[in-house]
């Protein structure tokens, strides 16, 4: 038997991951069999469960690239000194994930797996925990960020780095969100709308 | 036969909804039966069927009410002069959905349910047009906000009205998200976070 490269086996992987990815954005999770999933990527059933015990486990895998992907564009960005604000940044990410960064997924149905996996981690232990994870990860490195705004003197002291986080993660959420549901969904409008919400006074505290 | 009141009427068709979104939320709309719906609301087939054909058009009749909800919420809040701040306003709609302003379901179940018509609404043709009327509804609504912001000189003049509606919905629908996937996702943060995000200078335009 010839010995398989490990760029060969990578490259499967992703072909099938890719594959399953387009199955579970056309259909749902609930909707695509392992069957669907074999017919999509051309393979046999010896070739995929070499590599994948089930549905779940492609779910898991496909949720762990997409944060591993947006865990690496924020990276960079927040590399950045001084940091982009927060409308050029979460312009930057909501772009990649809307031009086929994830498995060469077009803008909806990219947006349409995202919450389709949303929803079935609800009733997946394993994949809310890899949700879990990711998320707690994310909202690290964005008050990372957020820190870095405030030394460098454009947020006020007062306001939880965490908030204001787990604020921007919401606009990007939401975004996903309309584009699912509606389609047409720009990422310069994420970026007009941050910079008019940034415009507005904030109320004085106390 | 005796005569019965709308009152009663609105009362059952409340109690039948009230019962399936508990069924949906806890779940999923595909995990839920209208046997399971019968047994929630303790009613029998004869009478829930004379309301609701069947899951599509209870799922329908909640989204539709969820929407009210927040229109009804978001048009009080317009309607006061000058109009309250984003953070204001967004943690106000926020903390009504999640204490339990829809159907006396708990927080994250209420958001939980809300994924669940997401996700379900991209394979359900009607239910995505509810969906769909809703939130242009709701986009209209939240621009005019945007204009009354505007005219009281809060918000800059050269960002479209639409895109920071578009972008405030965002954060109210990150925040269900959030609480969907992880819990304890308390509305102060948004607030939090929404104030923080407006004391960022924004970008000089050009």
């Amino acid at each position: 038997m010839a010995r398989v490269s490990q760029e060969h086996l990578d490259a499967r992987r992703r072909q099938i991951l890719g594959g399953a990815a387009r199955c579970f954005a056309r259909n749902g999770f609930h909707g695509t069999s392992m069957q669907d999933v074999l017919k999509e990527v051309g393979l046999s059933a010896g070739a995929v469960y070499r590599y994948f015990a089930g549905k779940d486990e492609l779910i898991a895998a496909i949720a762990d690239e997409a944060f591993e992907y947006i865990r690496r564009a924020f990276s960079e960005a927040a590399g950045i000194s001084p940091p982009p604000t927060p409308d050029v940044l979460l312009g930057r990410v909501v772009r990649g994930v809307f031009t086929g960064q994830v498995y060469g997924l077009e803008r909806r149905a990219c947006a349409a797996l995202i919450v389709q996996v949303w929803a079935e981690s609800m009733r997946n232990e394993p994949l809310a925990r890899t949700l879990g994870d990711g998320y707690t990860g994310m909202r690290a490195g964005w008050a990372e960020l957020v820190k870095a705004y405030r030394a460098a003197g454009v947020l006020r002291a007062d306001v939880a780095a965490d908030d204001v986080a787990r604020t921007m993660i919401a606009t990007a959420q939401g975004f996903i969100a309309q584009e699912a549901l509606f389609g047409g969904v720009e990422p310069e409008a994420l970026e007009n709308g941050l910079r008019g919400l940034m415009s507005i006074e904030p109320p004085v505290a106390g």
